[in-house]
């Protein structure tokens, strides 16, 4: 405890938070060796005490500690921390970088502020319970399969030419097989030379908008909306106008109103289950969306992230395949259908804009893994991932039946939801204050987000998204467990 | 040949070159149906006459054609139409098309002029006998290894949290490996708060570039210089100041003067085995841009593409070793390493930087492929990199060496060159004109360039860089001979 006093010292006069402060200084000392591994750390409320911060300071520096992975936090009998993976001998980078002396600051000028913090590492935790934003249940991840499919296409030596620079847009036999699949399912009527291929679906957004945006653009999202593409356009340099979402999907009435009074560039919406509020937007609002766009010649950017994943009856078509006037540029990913980290998505859209796209690609990172895109191809070609889609559909409609029964019986009166059509979450408003109960889930096994990052300008919703489809029927069960119990008290 | 000329329409007032006319027009007959598989196409001569354009300008759409894979070169029988895979029953593809009716152009106002048009796809070729820009030789490649990795990973269960998203910095078992081997090899003193792994040394361009820089700023480059650094920096609205390289490396007087005449922002450098030229930045420079940096607040981005593969003696360690005030972003590459295709480089700079670039980097992409920066860290991590780079390393010295042998006996007065101290290509510099000897080598079945991506502006070099690292000693023979063939002629 002494120890902690010393290797802490909080400046409040710092720029830097003080949870970063606290959670650095813990680094620091793990790895100058003075806090070994194994080694328990205070409760929350004692060094909240210690350090006299607020107690939900310090879970915050235990949440940002948890993520980097520097701490274990074991159920019942607190926090410890984690081993430091042998190649980082603690000592001995220690004695390296003290003769050499890497600077821990920049010695040129640059405008830092001009780029916006983000979180960078939310949801990794050691608590085997996390309530993330919607992802799949990546115990169920054809990786095995994607495994054997780069080991035969390494065999045959024909093959060992995907392992060198491929094109920019990516592998032709990716975007054929793409081609062929979202015209049989989407509508699309599109070919190869439609599509970009990229690495999920922020790098469609990131793509897509840095072709569109000018700095000064002015930019229409939903309000709430998917907070990293409102920052990616804000980091683009655009204005942002926000436009409330219903039950509806946006307000296209709002949209208009708006078009009348300004040059809209360029509109971003999540037509199907959107984020966060899971809502799908009305047959009627996608035909006006288009008319607008047509009329105004603003583009849109369809966000269908999680086009795969319906439940309730045929997904509707994506706006895309209405849209014969070349207004709507296409977003989707394979990252639900596959796995967070493995990276692939794709644009679609009118040819011209895909070239362009494609040059504005190539200076971000030259191309896509192009082997591997060969190897999800053959993995969409023998049937493997269709059969996976339907499988986790399968599944995952289980699941959200099974996690919205135990909602209404378990935690009546605590909040409110709608039972979503599809996708991997339910949008919660709490009656509970977020902010306390996100802290007191933490130390009892359970992350959920205390709802901010959902929150924009004014507007707290004192909501967050509760992904259901990675935990189990009795994750499920134990999750809502605990939360019935701090709900009862807070 | 009657239906050649009813399906190529050129278009002299189109802002679309005559070469990707007639390209184009190629593709869209192969996807109707029209050009079916096997068909022989007639000699870039002959279709040259019959559409009244330059026969280099067939060649050229070839070329294309042949890079996007549509066409097959077989040496002295002619163009063949490659099969189109079966995915793509060309008739389908039109059947549906046409009803839904995929616009082909876009729709809405967007300022197409300010996306600055980059190759995308160099250096695909059906050919055999490519001279690369400097590229490692891929039948080496340890995707065997790779592949096995995966499936290790795989199998156990604990390591399927590598698959949920991670951090956008990169997996730390990776930035932990890079920075004890950064730390050993380079002189590099770093901590994995250090490393942001990166797509490729191009996204560390990218990332660096959009993190410093903002329109109007001043960069520093090369002359010759490497031509996609370049076009990143001016994407991203900045002044390229070219500064001549010479045999020491970029000439740091002149880089004095241009100080103290404006506010420089940047500086963009390639110490070892520049790009194009291949020389090494000399000791002294090395410390006077230092130097110059500290005192003018620049950054100096250190690009060290393939600081691995020398074979003189020992490579100069980087100047971010040797940088206690904070001035050099460093970059590099795993791509020299393993493979084109397989995308991973870094950022190495002070941790305040650090962050900052991982903010943007999350804009851009989200994260990398953690699963698969889980793998390559083990590949590390049992020596199997480390051996296949000692191995390369080898047999590349050995090529240089016979390369440049056959260099001197077989094409003398053709060509003035220097024997690189390492890297994978030689700069050449021909006395005959690059553009005629490109297309004629083309037809003779070996790929090389035509020299004009290395020019700027002005300053034309008729020079080229010879990838030598992925010919084996056989193929560099056949290559040479084919040269003499067409430079005795010329």
């Amino acid at each position: 405890m002494k120890l902690l006093q010393e290797l802490i010292e909080i400046d409040a006069t710092s720029s830097v938070p003080v949870y970063l402060q606290i959670s650095n200084a813990i680094i620091a000392g793990i790895r100058q060796g003075k806090l070994r591994k194994g080694l328990k750390l205070p409760g929350t409320r004692e060094l909240g005490a210690l350090l006299e911060v607020n107690r939900m300071t310090v879970v915050a520096a235990f949440q940002e500690l948890d993520a980097q992975g520097w701490i274990e936090l074991r159920a019942r009998q607190g926090t410890f921390v984690k081993a430091v993976p042998p190649l980082l001998a603690p000592l001995r980078i220690m004695r390296q970088t003290t003769p050499a002396g890497f600077s821990e600051t920049v010695g040129f000028s640059y405008d830092k502020k001009r780029i916006l913090p983000v979180a960078t590492s939310d949801f990794q935790s050691t608590h085997r319970l996390v309530f993330n934003d919607g992802f799949p249940d990546i115990r169920l991840a054809p990786i095995q399969e994607l495994g054997a499919a780069i080991r035969n296409l390494s065999r045959r030596s024909v093959n060992r030419k995907y392992l060198q620079y491929g094109g920019a847009q990516g592998t032709l036999l990716l975007r054929q097989t793409l081609a062929e699949l979202l015209c049989d399912t989407r509508g699309l009527a599109v070919t190869p030379e439609n599509i970009l291929i990229t690495k999920g679906a922020q790098m469609g957004i990131f793509v897509a908008g840095s072709v569109i945006l000018k700095p000064g653009d002015e930019v229409i999202v939903g309000k709430p909306g998917y907070n990293m593409a409102d920052i990616t356009f804000r980091q683009l340099g655009a204005r942002l106008n926000e436009v409330s979402v219903d039950g509806d999907g946006i307000d296209t009435a709002k949209v208009e109103q708006l078009c009348k009074k300004k040059k809209i560039r360029l509109l971003y919406v999540i037509p199907h289950h959107h984020n966060p509020t899971t809502v799908t937007l009305s047959p009627e609002r996608r035909m006006h969306l288009l008319h607008l766009a047509a009329q105004y010649k603003f583009a849109i950017l369809e966000d269908d992230y999680d086009y795969d994943f319906h439940y309730a009856s045929r997904p509707i078509m994506p706006m895309a395949s209405h849209d014969s006037r070349g207004n709507v540029v296409y977003v989707g990913t394979l990252t639900k259908t596959f796995a967070p980290a493995v990276r692939f998505g794709f644009i679609v859209a009118p040819a011209d804009f895909i070239q362009t796209a494609t040059y504005f690609r190539k200076t971000v990172d030259t191309q896509g893994d192009s082997f591997m895109e060969h190897a999800i191809a053959e993995l969409y070609r023998d049937g493997t991932l269709t059969r996976h889609i339907k499988k986790s559909v399968k599944l995952y409609r289980e699941r959200r039946d099974h996690f919205c029964d135990l909602l209404k019986a378990e935690l009546p009166g605590h909040l409110d939801f709608t039972i979503p059509d599809g996708g991997m979450s339910v949008w919660a408003r709490f009656r509970a204050d977020l902010k306390k109960v996100s802290p007191r889930a933490f130390e009892k096994g359970l992350v959920i987000k205390d709802g901010t990052s959902y929150d924009s300008g004014r507007a707290k919703y004192n909501a967050v998204r509760l992904g259901f489809a990675s935990l189990d029927l009795k994750e499920q069960e134990q999750a809502v467990g605990i939360l019935k119990g701090i709900l009862g008290t807070v």
